[in-house]
């Protein structure tokens, strides 16, 4: 981390939280733009500060765009705080079906989200600290005591049907068809995605994706030799049912994937009749719909979003999810209902590792059955909306203006849009220098489109040294627009 | 299990006693083929049983063909108890590249191997009775405990630095070249050889694999779209490297893949100069041999076998092997070490599921460096021994006359030829359905060569269940050889 995210020194503190009490403000709408701020005196015995410190948190509120020195008037709000305008929707144009070439750029970025010593802002996973840890730890400790070694057995391929039961009941509360059996427990969302493809496609057949995507989803398809036809995802409602079925009638396509809730990376979330009239098109074609259903678990609202998968009556919606963005990343334990698939996804999950570990389903079948899952959600969601806010907020305030960011209801990840010129990989690569880790926007698709856009998340934490990231950031990105 | 299994009367368990005492004299070699048995009268008396269940005893030895009476003389043996001969070589034959069909058989197969309630004669795997169960589940309780949530968080795509470093050293011990950075976790060995063919393949490639060679090696290549070229495997000494070239010589091959030591199923061996033969041979082809080595910890005598990745100059040998036949087969630990293919290695693992359970391996890593392991692996050697001994004492002493076993030198698994006319399939069809879990041999490779073959284990035990279970086996092989 560089030398501006260490607050030693007292009068470097002062001035920071001065800084922050203003913006405070600002956010809270007591100064809407055009308001005239309190005088440096106001400020000055308000905040028990020096008249210099006061000035100086003037200057660098000015320095950001944000307000405005007016001669003999003092100081006025020049835009509001909090108030980013979402991300422009990239212009529609032909998409022909194309070979995915992201594999070099996407490597560089895997590899800094591995990497422990930088400030986590790129890695949309609940950090430890917003996780039942401890809790699990004793769960994991008590049934691999009690368990008479059932754990170093192999489960069953389609995994262990306390887990298989427990996945069917949540799924069966959204209004869709599961039974136990219709579970297929996997290592991850991810897996769960790459036995549907393998089930799905063969090398040289196409898939219909929304753009933008998540990027290891778009390395999947590289392996795995299948070319991507790309449908924008508009801002804030995702893919547009109407636009799809254009997309469809120009390209043979062997599946369609979509992450309806909250989509990574742009956090947009698709209507319910949207989602129903999807699966009615797609049915209508005979073509699966392979729904990643990751963040359906974490809206910010009361209400948990309605899927696909409930609007399924012919087996062709294959629906994915985990325990990754809401128990334990590292676990690795997701699933898949393969609805009329469930043989071929067999065959493809005992080919590819037999099953899932043992220790791990077992210790999570344990903690649902103990029904604090529900409670601990309620907390996340709330956790990751206040995380998100701060996000926002921040960035609302450090970076230049002309940034854009989504402004999601759900989830833990911000899509944010560069001022004009902007370039996504040049801050990714300066931010990791300065000990910093974020996701530059094009790996998100297979094209340059999202060149000026970056991947935010904290994890559902916010703190200072998170905060310091983020004005580092934004200092990155003005240097870099300026120069 | 059927009621033949059950030895709930006095009468039936001390004429089984009887039977069991003069197979054990048969075994020994205290009576030799053509030898005179005691009287009925001796043995009634030696074993303070009825002359009555001494008869009992004599023709059901009869029955089985181990021994006769002769009119007046008494009983003499027939032939020879604990002296199976080797399972025949298939005959040489020309092999062209076969697309892999085997699927539905295998998912049968499979399924029983699921099935708890089958007696497990079929699995491969350590039971968890020979297993450090109580060890490494207080070692999981503590890594869990003490590591600060670690385990929530996802690992490197590549793996745990802690689990890289110890099977390196591991593999160092081999005299292979290996730094931590060359290994990579994946879930089980079988991921590893999945990792291996979908870097190393393409659709409508050919692979040059044994015959026979492990059933879900096969379901691989089938949902892969790869075809077969198959090499056959000489009991005892597995793949000749001659033989190897000749079809080399004939069919184009992106990969090979061997199980040089105690192939699964037939336990062949290759000697250690094969292995370097081969090595050399593959490379001046520039094709990459992919090593299966699951089975190479696990020799009955005290030098453990080499590799070929020893002999690998080039990183062309990709080493595949796992935690799952030595210390805890549920909980999916393997690795690969790729050579000179990493980077496309890691891209599979990443797009398949980003990295391994977290807590498993933390778990092993942390009862590796506790240096344990190398006793608990001298004690599962003998285990697995006694196991595989008694097996086919049970066997040369239960099924039909004209059954061959293979003698393997390392393992836990018996590769059995039933006699001329026998059928693998019939026989699973007829355990399964008597509660006892068996492989039918034509699992184990593309054709129908391997129809009078079955693949038994007893995972490290043997005990009374597990000796009737033989029995039974043993009644319904005669009885389908009668019928």
């Amino acid at each position: 981390m560089s030398q501006a995210l260490l607050l030693s020194d007292p009068e470097s503190l002062r001035f920071h939280a001065a800084e922050q009490h203003i913006l405070g403000r600002l956010a809270s709408g007591e100064f809407p733009p055009g308001a005239r701020l309190p005088s440096l005196r106001a400020v000055s015995r308000t905040l028990a500060v020096s008249i210099a410190t006061a000035t100086r948190a003037y200057l660098e509120l000015e320095r950001k765009g944000l307000i405005e020195a007016r001669p003999r008037s003092g100081y006025f709000v020049r835009r509001a705080v909090g108030a980013l305008p979402e991300p422009r929707l990239a212009p529609a144009r032909p998409a022909p079906p194309i070979a995915v070439n992201r594999s070099g750029l996407i490597a560089a970025a895997l590899s800094a989200l591995g990497d422990a010593s930088l400030l986590p802002l790129g890695v949309v996973c609940p950090s430890p600290e917003v996780l039942p840890g401890p809790q699990l730890a004793r769960i994991m400790a008590g049934v691999l005591r009690g368990g008479a070694g059932m754990d170093l057995n192999y489960t069953p391929i389609a995994g262990l049907m306390d887990l298989r039961r427990q996945v069917a009941f949540s799924r069966q509360a959204l209004g869709e068809a599961a039974a136990p059996e219709d579970v297929l427990v996997t290592s991850g969302a991810m897996e769960a995605l790459y036995i549907a493809l393998r089930v799905l496609t063969r090398p040289g057949d196409s898939v219909a994706i929304p753009t933008p995507t998540y990027y290891c989803f778009l390395q999947l398809l590289e392996t795995m030799g299948v070319r991507a036809v790309e449908v924008r995802s508009h801002p804030g409602r995702g893919v547009d049912p109407g636009e799809l079925a254009g997309v469809l009638d120009r390209h043979e396509v062997a599946a369609c994937v979509l992450c309806p809730n909250f989509n990574n990376p742009d956090g947009s979330l698709m209507p319910e009749e949207a989602k129903a009239e999807v699966v009615r098109l797609l049915a209508e074609r005979r073509i699966p719909l392979v729904e990643d259903d990751v963040y359906g678990d974490l809206p910010f609202g009361p209400g948990r979003p309605g899927t696909c998968k409930q609007h399924d009556r012919e087996g062709l919606v294959l629906s994915c999810s985990s325990f990754s963005k809401t128990l334990a990343p590292g676990w690795r334990v997701g699933w898949i209902l393969p609805g009329r698939f469930m043989a071929e996804a067999l065959r493809v999950k005992s080919s590819t590792n037999v099953s899932t570990a043992a220790p791990v389903q077992m210790a999570l079948a344990e903690y649902l059955a103990g029904g604090r899952f529900e409670r601990h959600l309620k907390t996340l969601r709330q956790v990751n909306q206040r995380s998100v806010a701060s996000l926002r907020h921040c960035l609302s305030a450090e970076f230049p203006p002309g940034t854009r960011a989504s402004d999601p209801q759900g989830g833990s990840h911000l899509w944010v849009e560069l001022p004009p010129g902007g370039d996504g990989v040049d801050l990714f690569l300066k931010a990791r220098a300065a000990g910093i880790g974020i996701v530059p926007g094009n790996v998100f698709s297979t094209r340059d489109e999202f060149r000026n856009f970056i991947r935010l998340s904290s994890g559902g934490l916010w703190n200072e040294k998170l905060r310091e990231g983020v004005r580092e950031l934004g200092r990155l990105a003005a240097a870099a627009a300026l120069g």
